[in-house]
């Protein structure tokens, strides 16, 4: 099928993004935002030919993308399920698909689940910008029911973004983010809550002095935004538990090591871990 | 007291680092070290004017700086000690304070202990390079015992290279480092190894593709030398188990909120380490 006319709900880093290398690459893109003061910034910065507040801007579309938050993408206005074309593909960026699917499946016949998996610190209307997704893997996760030709439009849309084409279930999908994407999160919000809550106070102002890259490299995540660490545990709750019960297993297998004075065991180890680490680079 | 002729025990990132900056403040200074390679690359590199595997070379040094690995500090040879000049100021620059000055306060009436705070990827002959130091804590440990004259000796030499000068005690100090240091590469640690050994080969192989800058970051330092990290256990044991022990109380507390949901609770906790984490910027 042919995709010319591409919607975008949600102008912030990964829909503004979508928007300026669709229209690079010749798509017309229509970009529907929340607010009209946002509409406005986004024309200035050029994410889509055509912005509006107004959802009819959706209704010649061949394919939409869902680019809003994800408590948005899974709570759906009943005026924005009625703006989509019924014959358009749609597809979502959201970073948990279980939750997603089991809404969207319902609202859609042409539904998609994917998440492209590129860089998120900045948000909202300044942060889109060209080439985010190059090289970056972009997971679809289709279902039983998924339209096949729906999921083709799909994948030549992220093949056209320079992202790295990925399928899998739901399922297994959830569960990847949440080690490697939520989990992290959370135990890096523990060490800075860790620190943070030493009540001697000289040595806590010490802490503050000597603290150097390391620290801040393992606590960066762990400083970020606070809704979307509400958004991964409250939308991928299950997974998560999950990912924190191995992770307390690894960290008491440690402890014992420690305590115990197994220094060779503790070595190889922390020499196994060193090896592993640049599979994840 | 006047220093001009310096004294570095081992030339690997810290003692080359010294070496490199005091020659360009006019001192003359003097390396010990093992190897007769690493004798000659230190050479070709100018670490000190004169260096030698033969620890005589100290016998006209006014002030010592004890840069070998913190094994090797612990555990001095008597060569070592025998030639270290007795009016001599010495110091080390170990990453621990307690284990070091319970030896060798009784081995030199004038041993100051410190720890410059100080980058510490690069280890080895070819890593010391100049302004290693610049604005970075320098954190001497004097005690009762410490003679006042040696501790400014330490602390000019230590202005000298650009630092910042603190003191604390060595339980102070140990904790601290225990807390911003040692702490983090074992659950950096421990969160390579919940990803490593998931059981479920297709999760494990998708969770290698996605891993983005998020994860990376976190476990940068728990991918690192499995012999330092062998050496902070066995030198800071108990102030590390207790970092452990309030490191796990508050991963647990985030772990009920999500179990029960307390949505707006885990938000604020969030919300509080976001905003503690440029204190330690």
């Amino acid at each position: 099928m042919k995709i010319d006319r591409v919607g975008i709900v949600g102008l912030g880093l990964i829909g503004g993004s979508i928007g300026l290398e669709l229209q690079t690459k010749g798509y017309e893109v229509f970009g529907l935002v929340n607010k009209s003061k946002t509409a406005e910034r986004a024309k200035e910065r050029g994410l889509a030919q055509v912005i509006s507040t107004n959802s009819n801007i959706l209704s010649n579309c061949s394919l939409v993308i869902l680019a809003m938050p994800l408590e948005q993408l899974i709570n759906p206005t009943s005026e924005l399920v009625s703006a989509l074309p019924r014959n358009a593909v749609i597809t979502d960026v959201g970073s948990v698909k279980k939750p997603v699917l089991e809404i969207w499946q319902k609202l859609h016949a042409r539904f998609v689940g994917s998440h492209p998996m590129a860089g998120t610190i900045q948000t909202g209307v300044e942060a889109g910008r060209k080439h985010l997704f190059n090289n970056r893997p972009w997971i679809a996760t289709p279902v039983e029911t998924t339209d096949l030709e729906a999921l083709d439009a799909v994948r030549q849309l992220v093949v056209t973004l320079k992202s790295k084409w990925i399928t899998t279930d739901p399922e297994t999908h959830d569960q990847a983010v949440a080690l490697i994407s939520h989990l992290p999160v959370f135990i890096s919000t523990a060490l800075l809550q860790t620190v943070t809550k030493e009540p001697n106070k000289s040595l806590l102002k010490l802490a503050k002095t000597i603290a150097s890259s390391g620290f801040q490299d393992t606590t960066r995540i762990g400083g970020g935004n606070p809704d979307l660490g509400v958004a991964m545990a409250s939308n991928n709750t299950s997974a998560l538990l999950n990912a924190i019960t191995s992770y307390r297993s690894s960290l008491d297998k440690l402890e014992k090591m420690i305590e115990t004075k197994e220094w060779d065991q503790l070595k190889s180890e922390l020499s196994a871990s060193q090896l592993s680490r640049p599979d994840f680079l």
